[in-house]
């Protein structure tokens, strides 16, 4: 290539012009994350002109004007799909003056109904010229489908949008594909929790598992016991949830199609909830007296259910999911143990010396308690090996990777009847160097040994990023996009996604999807905008010579017309190309 | 503590909030980051209103108005010092009258010239009533100066801000105190290393070390040869520093009181090099044919040292520092090996077949190129390790921590005569789980067997953050405050500092004040000062009745300036607690 040096400035050929051109105009039209289950696409494309582009309202569609979820959606993903319009780099003129109309269709008028366990996500799409159609049995579907159509939207050749002609049939593999935030090991503003809930909508994840409290504090703010947080959070009025950010929680997800489930974890994991709630902990001796400290919940006293009691009912009319997560994990025996009336307990219940007995009188009547609220319980699998005698309709969460398999564990629990959900091999708070989403994405859940109707039990999977490490410095980047790895193993047809190195350049692509948004939301990460508008108007300077020739060919008017359609083009995806992502030694 | 409930509010009583105002007037008056060799202050305290304070000129200064260094510091640290009022929140009235000036004197006017080796950073800084006296040789110790002043000052009492009674003498402990980053393994944005540069004069670094170029990429564009970045940058358009970029960096350092002191690493680490600059990297051959592969720059051919003395040319008049970095580090000899050219060249120059004394033979040539154009270079410690013939002003750079200790690699080196700049302890993108900050705080940089006159050839240490995982997303939080644990080991008093206990407090602190910066430099981690603003709001409704007899005591008018003030306090510092800190399981 030649180049030709004139003091301070340089002005190559014309081969690098085209040659960015050709990276700009290169798009897979099969780049939608997760996979959908069917997608047929053509290279026939349409145009898009945001100053003509609608949403609208099938006229057979259950749901109208007034939808509070799909009409918010149509505005979001508007702002999604033409962010320069949308951001005011809009300054382009748009020479389309086609319209472009989706129309939305649902079967039922569920707008004002919150996602559960049985609420359909499949859509179909139809793009063609002028139109899409979008077809769901619910909201949550055509909510769906808005998020799939947005990925199928590109910019190309300065700054045009287009869609190709598609078709598309769309539905989860698993019913719950969750992400779990841990809200007590770290305090995490409700500003990040809601960034995650969208990120999550990009990837089709439908249920934040909020491990709200564990023994390090308890933000929740209780209407019925507010000195749970007053003196057991970490700070008592501005490290804590209350009742409004709850809400504002929950009617943030509900938007996105995503349930929220709250884990009160009991009997361990309460050291915080004993500072807000005397007599509520275990004391623990040291000897014949008491040591000062305390363990787990006490399982012996009337006033621990009574206690327990009112706060599920107070959760429950919370958080309006049907399921409610009761935790009973890790519960350390040695301060029961220490503990004379628990023995005496114990000898009187005749549970002998084995303290999982007493472990499972414990969840049993948390359990029922929850029952009687008319709430399904998740638990997590501790439970289940500790043999309880549990409600069938108790889902068991598995998040054990050793010393048994999770596999042997799937294979146990189902073929015990029971509903089961797997985080084991999900942890992603862990850290690693390298590529460690592929190990996230070669999971598979239902390779255990079991019946069809063993596999059908497997309701789902979770992403868990536990708090020990992890704050609002971080939790983006350690989240993002590796958990996208997993909701496309639970989303998408097992067959079609096995092979991981084809999954990458998509993951690439989505990566770019991904902090393109959060680029936009609050330049969270520091992607200087502005300065690679500096960047390109210094470009264009520079390279005015060289691309006279190709601006006559492209029919623009002067330089100052093509450096603004290269800065708009910026903010898209030029600035997150794939150099930036997963790089090995 | 009581409480009672009604409907959906609830009232504490009043210790909750006297609780949270012990929460706000604590404050350590020597929480000074990297603590000052001498510092003496007093309870005595005084307020400061933004509206009636003052940096001005001593009448005896060298530097007087006009002088950009310090005319933009003062601008930047009153920010900085009244982050509520120049922010947008500075609605309170301040009833302080009494006006306040921090009277700068420096002795040598060097506004227009760069902080380089030699430049003295000391400076005492002495507070008392009305008036602060900061004094220091050099423009770069009153910026160190001005930032202890900044530290000093504190927020108490819904919204007041003061300073104690202090007096203090400072002066670093080593010359050197560097950041590497590198912008080749992932591009990093100009705003990301400017953002690092604004959080390194917070710890007092002096040393930006731009590992610019590596084998991925090639990102500086240069004027000589700007085929190196057109090709062997991640892109030739959005992934490269211009010289207006690289001019921007220089001049934000300078006025930090930052050197930049960029790397070109060779021989190895330079397959980005080859894309742009044929001929210059070593054939590999397979047999007795190339095999299409190139090793590291080729050392036989005149050519190569040719390009390197132009470059080097370039170079030394875009970096105003009298240190250039030559790397010369983790040669691969296996492509030289295979080369029948360069077995040729080693018998006619009698190495045999030592290839140490090739790469020796290069890394001479290449350190005398930049000595002719009058710079002193560094060097990686494998140039010393093969005992090449290198100037004596050459400064040796230390990052093998294992298989031989870094301590006796210290002895070697300056045993032999030379200067060394440990950066082995303090390799930050390393990731491990807690506070691996600790490890960073208790390197003791002289602690090897050797002679005072050894030990004075230390000249510094540097935190290396090397990119194969690290990029615009995730630099922030892996560098923050990790680094600054050992800014303060290579600013302060070993002895004062020895206790990493005492320190965490301190940096803990600290923490919150970077975090603050961060929060409102770019809202970089999405702490929602918003949201808080809201919560607070709602927390100051919830608590009006409780609060009544609280605002007479403190003769506030009512629960709006009540609850503007408690807003008022959270962007400071009350969203950053300790507990999102350091948190272990």
């Amino acid at each position: 290539m030649s180049v030709v040096t004139s003091g301070r400035y340089t002005f190559p050929n014309y081969n690098l012009v085209f040659f960015i051109f050709l990276q700009l105009g290169l798009h897979s039209v099969e780049g939608v994350w997760p996979l959908p289950q069917s997608i047929t696409s053509s290279p026939e494309r349409y145009p898009l002109n945001p100053q003509a582009f609608y949403f609208t309202y099938g006229s057979q569609s259950a749901a109208q004007e007034g939808c509070s979820v799909l009409d918010e959606a149509f505005k979001r993903y508007f702002s999604l799909i033409f962010p320069d319009y949308s951001s005011g780099y809009g300054f382009l003129r748009f020479s389309v003056d086609k319209p472009f109309t989706v129309q939305v269709s649902v079967g039922r008028n569920d707008c004002d109904s919150y996602p559960d366990e049985d609420s359909s996500e499949q859509y179909t799409l139809s793009v063609s010229a002028g139109q899409a159609y979008l077809k769901a049995e619910t909201v949550w579907g055509a909510l769906r489908g808005l998020e799939t159509f947005s990925q199928l939207v590109y910019q190309e050749d300065f700054g045009s949008y287009y869609v190709n002609k598609t078709e598309i049939e769309d539905f989860p593999r698993f019913q719950f594909r969750g992400i779990l935030l841990d809200t007590s090991r770290h305090y995490l503003p409700v500003q990040a929790i809601l960034k995650t809930l969208d990120a999550m909508a990009f990837s089709k994840f439908n249920v934040f598992h909020w491990h709200i409290v564990d023994d390090p504090s308890f933000p929740y703010q209780s209407r019925t016991f507010p000195d749970l947080s007053a003196k057991g959070a970490f700070h008592p009025m501005t490290h804590i949830y209350t009742q409004l950010d709850v809400r504002r929680v929950i009617s943030y997800a509900r938007m996105r199609g995503i349930r929220v489930l709250p884990e009160f974890d009991s009997p361990g994991h309460t050291q915080s909830w004993g500072k807000g709630q005397s007599d509520l902990l275990t004391p623990c001796y040291s000897g014949s007296t008491p040591s000062g400290t305390f363990g787990p919940v006490n399982p012996i006293l009337p006033s621990t259910y009574k206690f327990m009691a009112t706060l599920f009912k107070e959760v429950s009319s919370v958080f309006p999911d049907s399921y409610i997560h009761l935790g009973g994990d890790e519960v350390n025996f040695s301060c029961w143990k220490s503990n004379p009336d628990v023995r005496a307990f114990m000898l009187k219940m005749g549970f002998g010396a084995d303290f999982t007995k007493l472990e499972a009188y414990y969840m049993e009547n948390i359990v029922n308690l929850t029952a009687a609220l008319n709430r399904t319980s998740i638990v997590w699998q501790d439970v289940f090996d500790y043999h309880e005698r549990i409600p069938k309709d108790t889902v068991l969460h598995i998040w054990k990777g050793v010393p048994a398999s999770y596999e042997a564990e799937l294979r146990a629990i189902t073929k015990a009847g029971y509903r089961v959900l797997l985080a084991a091999p999900w942890y992603i708070n862990h850290i690693s160097y390298g590529q460690d989403w592929r190990n996230y994405y070669t999971v598979q859940p239902l390779n255990f040994s079991g019946t069809e109707e063993q596999k059908k039990l497997v309701i789902g999977g979770e992403v868990c990023m536990w708090g020990e490490y992890v704050d609002a410095t971080n939790l983006t980047p350690r989240l993002w996009p590796r958990a996208s790895a997993a909701a496309e193993r639970l989303w998408s047809d097992e067959k079609q996604t096995s092979d991981v190195d084809k999954a990458f350049p998509r993951l690439k692509d989505f990566r770019c999807e991904l902090l393109r948004y959060f680029s936009f939301s609050d330049n969270a990460h520091g992607i200087p905008i502005t300065h690679h508008r500096t960047l390109f108007y210094e470009v264009c300077l520079t390279y005015t010579d060289a691309s006279v020739s190709l601006r006559l060919q492209a029919g623009y008017p002067g330089r100052a017309s093509l450096c603004r359609t290269l800065q708009t083009r910026v903010p898209r995806c030029l600035i997150i190309t794939d150099h930036v992502t997963f790089l090995s030694i």
